[in-house]
């Protein structure tokens, strides 16, 4: 209808960056559609108060009405025909994560609206947005994806390809930056992985060796991307484009996207979070003033334990010892030497221990010392032996051979002793306090490194508070063989250094069993500590490890299943059976403590849940912690208005 | 103090055979301890009357006292000093199963106890020695055990030793008796086994290949007999004898005592049940009047079917659509090309599956036959598909090539597929239901199977009532997704046949999950069938296969448990979780038909569990009947005993 006439879109702030300014885009002599649909080049909206000034200033007199009204950021639509202004429609805009912290905080100075609905209004997948390294654009490195795999560990990373860890090192030591793919990781390799920007492999799970390692570290990393072929030896990755099979060969540029599971040739460019301490650290204190769960973390070194605390961790709610087992060569030839020797009473073994000991004290008084004043609550050894053994092939039989020389036994006795530690179902085997039942000299040196670390720490006037935990217990007598080994090793470490040091042990309940026992267990324990990855395991019968791939995909592309039950807890079942072991535990015990250390500590829909059950605390990756305090902040929110 | 003195031991009536006639010894000129330390030769009690025909008189006149007080056999001791009789102590006196059915029996009809005290004077492992085939004097082999294994199915075999299935069918076809040695058995071993009077095995343990089916068969086996070589190419067994090495070659005489264990050389002497029918029908009887439960039983066959019934089965509470598919080498490879064929929609996989339900039908309509009137519950398939398959190595190799020929497939193809069936942990993988819903035409040709089988059985004059369990359910959707199809094949054979056929459908509880959901699970089903060997592995967190070795022998060792949770089933834990889905079930149902299918089915101590919670009916193996049944009436009795 002429040039008194146009349509127009935009959003009453900057979608982007949260700046407070009208942002869209507007045509004259145009109707709605025109705008979307990509045939005219829009105008930036600030035009329009050059074209149509009248109509500008009533437009931007409506926007801020309707932001009053509404209470937050609008995407509206408006037209105007012959010299008048329709508003067309309004909703709540969507936004970047730095938009939405700085409309949050914004508004709230503006008082629209409270710090509470401030706190509602930032999603957790904002917050993960400004905390994790991102790609400047997603969209436009789309033609140079080469195949998707496992979304293993979240974040963005570009680096040069590299084929072994050897070789990530040697390139890392030349100021490289190398972007390591294997077929697998194993313990081996953990030297390379740590230098690398990012990690992919072609083999294993979300819960591969590649996919633990790298989640404990926040580093990006992309599992079980099959359709890849690397070739190991001519250090060769062969990949299917559309003109038939391509290369990237050693010291190509690749890009890993580890939150969709891209990954992508080239160097991509990458981008910060863009929001200053400020803002955030504004925004978190609304957050913890509104949460009632306590976050801790999973964190199994010092490093961990600091970017956690750094990121408002209140405690370390799991430290993994296993992993410091892997973290060199040295330490994992240790472990193997105490696994091969059977004779309790042998030099090998007591030097094994001994040096695994050391090892451990370094560790636990270095996170003692970072975490000073807080909890650290910490894993007796969990996995199941054979986990710190090679697969079977060259590797074995070189390793058989080696601990042979070095424990001076029979090959075959060697062979036969780490041969006999396979197991059919490994996840329900000879694992968590089964090993120390069975091998009670590990969980001694283990509780006996925890006491020397914490009396030596607390001798140079840092306060330590070890709360230790017991895995996979199913019954009340493993609890109580266990406490007494602790309990023993305590008062031994004081006896000889007359340092008194105080300390918890707990429980974790991951078994259904145990969660059927809480109240018995509660009279035992000072603390549940809910595993809900095993939880999750054993309450569904699925194993992690296999579950995606086999059956779980087809789950929820048949609407069987809502969501994968390891991101989000599965509340109506697994959440059951944490429910029970609340009522039970806390009826025996009111003073009981309560956390969850499983993965699901770290998701938004699985602590709003924990949260409605009482737990006491969450505990998730440090990388994580402050999404979890958002989420359990919003949780706590939520509850009280709806009540 | 001379001739008129002396001492002696004996039984009221005859402990072996039950006979009621004074069975002991006695020493003149002696005192107690003589007749027992072996010293002197004592006297057959009858020669008494001669020596001391006062003191006869006066000992019978007192032990039949006794008896009538105590109202059960007594072991007695006595004395004679200088004339006088003197009745030392007296106790329920230690008896075979022989003896204490014709005890039990002969009180009640003498009237000194009541028909239900005549049922709890009777034993199950009493009941048990007189169902299966015994050695005739179990201390008279101990010298030539070579070895103990894992007592894997009870009773003995004597036989002449084979290496091979091939070697097993072909001894057994010239009328020789033999025992099938292997390192492990696999499904293209079972001709082999089903001729063989037992089976031992060096690897693998309570529920290894062998072991299943041979207690599906109540045949005889030792499994894990880790400390026996076996040189297949050489046909050789070697084992350690106080002289050193020793060897035992194909067609020398071996014995097995699958009852304990016991691998023993030479031929051992058997013996059968020595009780006539009519005593034991008499005692069962009684057993049968006095019990709730139904016992149902677990079979595969029409010939197990048989077997159950004249044991008193009141139906199938478990029929393994599985066990059918290994049971010839046709059977086998159909269910390979079916699960070796990806593609749908190709001839090939129909092909498979037609061929597949021609065999299950046949099975079927035996079944029906032989339980005609009785309900047969018939699960459907349950194992991880790579059970089907050998392991890896040349005969997996081997396979892939049959296949990819027969399937005119690429071979990379076909072995990618196979390889790709393996998981970490099988036992929580991609089986039961799960299996159903990924392949839905499993389920449907299963369906078919029966319904065609038995409308045929029905139009013949059977009454046929088919229940169709659904295995390893987690979720309510699962259920339904299966009860669809089901339904769908029962209306399709309806409306082809013109044979309307009762069926029920229902869920197996075995994942805690199913537990917790018992209250939706049973809007949906019309029974529950608990399978405790699962719901024991889930709820425990413990595998089976890998645990007695690992660390259940040392947790019992240590009274960390009582008992292998998976003999006895854990009552405060798994059993608790039946409790749970009993009590949800009922709520939401009170119709709900409740029956428990895992091996706790035949176990007396589970079985007074079961009773107690309120189930309708337990089914255990074909063998363990008349010990289920014994079980199930001890349990009420002592119920209504205790209230």
């Amino acid at each position: 209808m002429g040039d008194s006439s146009g349509t127009g879109v935009c959003f009453t702030r900057n979608p982007a960056t949260g700046a407070p300014e009208l942002f869209g885009e507007f045509l004259i002599n145009a109707q709605g559609e025109d705008v979307v649909a990509g045939i005219r080049t829009p105008l930036p909206i600030q035009l329009l108060a050059d074209v149509m000034p009248d109509i500008h200033a009533e437009l931007l007199a409506n926007t801020t009405m309707l932001e009053r009204h509404m209470k937050d950021m609008q995407d509206v639509e408006f037209t105007v025909q012959q010299g008048r202004l329709f508003m067309l429609q309004c909703r709540n805009g969507k936004r970047t994560g730095t938009a939405a912290l700085r409309i949050a905080l914004d508004l709230a100075s503006e008082g629209l609206i409270t710090q509470d609905e401030s706190v509602l209004m930032v999603e957790p997948r904002h917050l993960d947005q400004l905390l994790h390294p991102q790609f400047e654009d997603e969209k436009k490195y789309g033609a140079d994806v080469i195949t998707r795999g496992l979304a293993a560990s979240p974040g963005a990373a570009v680096g040069r390809l590299v084929f072994s860890a050897a070789d990530a090192e040697e390139w890392h030591a030349r100021g490289e930056r190398v972007v390591l793919c294997r077929h697998e990781t194993s313990p081996e390799d953990v030297g390379g992985m740590h230098v690398a920007e990012g990690i992919v492999t072609c083999r294993g799970g979300m819960t591969s060796h590649a996919a633990v390692v790298a989640r404990g570290w926040g580093k990006p990393c992309i599992c079980g991307c099959e359709k890849l072929q690397v070739d190991l030896k001519h250090k060769v990755l062969t990949y299917v484009s559309e003109g038939g099979e391509a290369h990237l060969r050693e010291g190509d540029w690749v890009s890993l996207n580890g939150t969709t599971g891209e990954v992508i040739r080239g160097r991509q460019p990458l981008k910060k979070a863009e929001v200053t301490g400020g803002d955030l650290g504004k925004f978190m204190g609304w957050v913890d003033a509104a949460r009632r769960l306590r976050v801790l973390t999973n964190a199994d070194t010092p490093e961990d334990a600091l970017v956690a605390r750094t990121n408002g961790a209140q405690g370390i709610g799991l430290c993994r010892t296993e992993h410091m087992f892997f973290s060199t060569h040295e330490r994992i030839a240790a472990v193997r030497r105490m696994i091969a020797e059977e004779e309790l009473s042998s030099n090998h073994k007591a030097e094994a221990l001994q040096e695994l000991k050391k090892y451990q004290r370094q560790d636990f008084e270095g996170i003692f010392k970072v975490m000073d004043g807080l909890p650290v609550t910490i894993r007796l050894l969990d996995p199941p032996l054979h986990e710190f053994l090679p697969q079977e092939g060259p590797a074995m039989v070189a390793l058989c051979r080696t601990l042979a020389a070095e424990l001076d036994a029979p090959l075959e006795r060697v062979e036969a002793r780490l041969n006999g530690l396979r197991e059919v179902n490994p996840m329900m085997g000879l694992r968590g306090c089964r090993l120390g039942v069975v091998h009670p000299e590990i969980t001694e040196m283990q509780a006996t490194a925890i006491f020397e670390a914490a009396a030596a720490v607390a001798a140079a006037g840092c306060r330590v508070n070890p709360h230790i935990m017991v895995p996979l217990v199913a019954t009340t007598e493993e609890l109580d063989h266990q406490t007494a080994i602790i309990h023993a090793a305590a008062a031994k470490v004081e006896q000889s250094s007359g340092q008194k040091v105080p300390y918890r042990v707990g429980a974790m309940i991951e078994i259904p069993r145990a969660a059927l026992q809480a109240g018995h267990l509660a009279e035992r324990a000072e603390f549940f500590s809910f595993g809900t990855n095993d939880l999750t395991q054993m309450t569904f019968g699925i194993s992690r490890d296999d579950a995606q791939a086999k059956f779980l995909s087809h789950y929820t592309r048949l609407g069987i299943l809502q969501s994968d039950p390891f991101d989000t807890l599965d509340t109506i079942g697994v959440g059951e059976m944490v429910r029970i072991a609340v009522e039970r535990g806390r009826a025996a015990k009111p003073s009981l403590e309560l956390g969850i250390c499983g993965e699901h500590g770290g998701d938004p829909n699985s602590i709003a849940f924990f949260n409605q059950v009482g737990l006491d605390y969450v505990s998730c990756s440090p990388l994580r912690v402050p999404i979890a305090r958002l989420a359990a902040a919003q949780a706590a929110i939520k509850a009280a208005q709806s009540k």
